[in-house]
């Protein structure tokens, strides 16, 4: 037991982590497996949330549930639908009529953003971001190093993290992380909601971006690479691949890019100077069958 | 050679099956790896793609730009937009523009249908599906059968098959089968493309859905699971996990839904009265580290 709490304080520097105990997002469900034979089995949750800003439905998103004021929030703040200097009164959250309300002190320019919708690929058709491309045209994201060192602590930690995904699979998962310590761990069935849901927590708690370092299980789309570029966080890591446009983007915004991070190996594609190769790769291992399984369960 | 030959002839039921080598599709693009050297690595293409129906702009997807005419058609019929009974009289495509517009012989009712837009999770906030619950209040799927013995083949045939997500990963697949036969294969950076692809295609051709298996990369969401039943296809197979919503969705449909199919292993979680249990198992393979890590490229 001691042994057990020393390795939990010197390892655990979340903020925010999964609870994959808790009974409110997974389900358990009866069916049948290979051999023909009954099995039970946890699945994620996935619920509507209707996103209001202020007196303005904006949107009804699939989500599991958790942070629903985060969410909302962050869904607002990358939609730029809501600004930096935007004050936020209150969420008003209903649990029974899936509402989450956002009041501002000011009314906002949303509208015209409403009408500029479009779908990305996610990997779904996507999101609505309309002129979210020409907005990371003026922004420039500060200097700051990634040492590789950091970054296998880093993947070491968030893959030995209990989690839904661990427990249910069909699950998206996002870490916001500085040097080696992940901070807030958010998962959702909606892989841009776990973004949105780092968002809104670094908004309201006024988390400063530019020594941050976001890791995504996700691929690095255009989406993801505006995503991050606009919430101002100069190095985003993916387990997963790249678009082309991602790269392209990324280059452009000057955001190092970091993907197919999986135990030794990673590629980097935009932002490569950044990075300080101060790991020796001979104490780092080949990703495990364990974590390959994991990552197979996590799909899409 | 003829031995490769024979198998080919043996094997290949595709009519439409990736083509990897296709220029148009990847790019080719440099960086660095873990231990700092240059390389050069193929990343899938991202593109927008407009959609028009007639004179109204509907959405701009994200797409890697093959079949854009199957993806409007397929779009249009999956959100309610086009109805089986409408006649399509042609899709202009401009591949400068970036838009495909879908001319039909009647004006059709899709307007209302964009005012309910919501988001779905699919990996990212969604598609627009607003009614589209309600649409498959109605449906009865046909009966039909699964053999075991008919999965097991059809996994085997597409996991070894070439394909954009083997050369540059960041892609989803979808399958549509007969028996144990694949028919048409399509991969897009979007899930939901894909399975739009598939449902566009099958529109054009006229082919009959009732004796059908779709099978997809992606996860089994509420959203798959509408797309699905609106296509009219009884059984869903997944290598990727459920939400709980989908299987709630999917047991009102009476859809048939299997997922985490890997190797010898699978899940039915509704509609299991179709399943046979015709396959001696111990005949089949436990996914070999050859396709889990297939499948860990091609995350999300």
């Amino acid at each position: 037991m001691a042994t057990q709490v020393t390795f939990e304080k010197a390892t655990d520097t979340y903020l925010i982590r999964p609870n994959p105990a808790d009974p409110r997002l997974t389900e358990r469900v009866t069916g049948v497996d290979q051999t023909g034979a009954a099995v039970t089995t946890s699945v994620t949750v996935e619920r509507a949330l209707t996103i209001y800003l202020n007196r303005q439905e904006i949107v009804t998103a699939m989500t599991i549930g958790d942070y629903p004021d985060y969410l909302a929030i962050g869904y607002l703040l990358n939609q730029n639908m809501l600004r930096a200097d935007d004050v936020v009164t209150g969420v008003d959250y209903d649990h029974d009529l899936a509402v989450a309300i956002v009041r501002t002190e000011r009314e906002t320019d949303y509208e015209d953003k409403l009408r500029k919708r479009t779908q990305t690929s996610g990997c779904a058709q996507g999101t609505a971001f309309g002129d979210l491309m020409e907005l990371i045209d003026g922004v420039t994201l500060p200097a700051a190093t990634l040492r590789t060192s950091w970054l296998y602590a880093l993947t070491n930690k968030i893959n030995t993290t209990p989690s839904l995904y661990l427990e249910a699979g069909a699950i998206h998962g996002c870490v916001l992380a500085e040097g080696d310590r992940p901070l807030v761990y958010m998962e959702d069935v909606g892989r841009h909601n776990a973004v949105d849901k780092i968002a809104g927590w670094m908004f309201q708690n006024r988390v400063s971006a530019h020594d941050k370092i976001f890791y995504t299980t996700g691929r690095l789309t255009s989406e993801m690479v505006i995503k991050t570029v606009r919430m101002g966080i100069p190095i985003l890591v993916s387990r997963s691949g790249f678009t082309a446009w991602g790269v392209e983007l990324a280059r452009k915004a000057g955001l190092t890019l970091i993907g197919r991070a999986r135990g030794k190996r990673f590629v980097a594609l935009a932002g490569e100077d950044r990075i300080v190769f101060d790991q020796d790769l001979s104490y780092v291992e080949e990703e495990s069958g364990k974590h390959r399984r994991k990552a197979a369960v996590h799909d899409d």
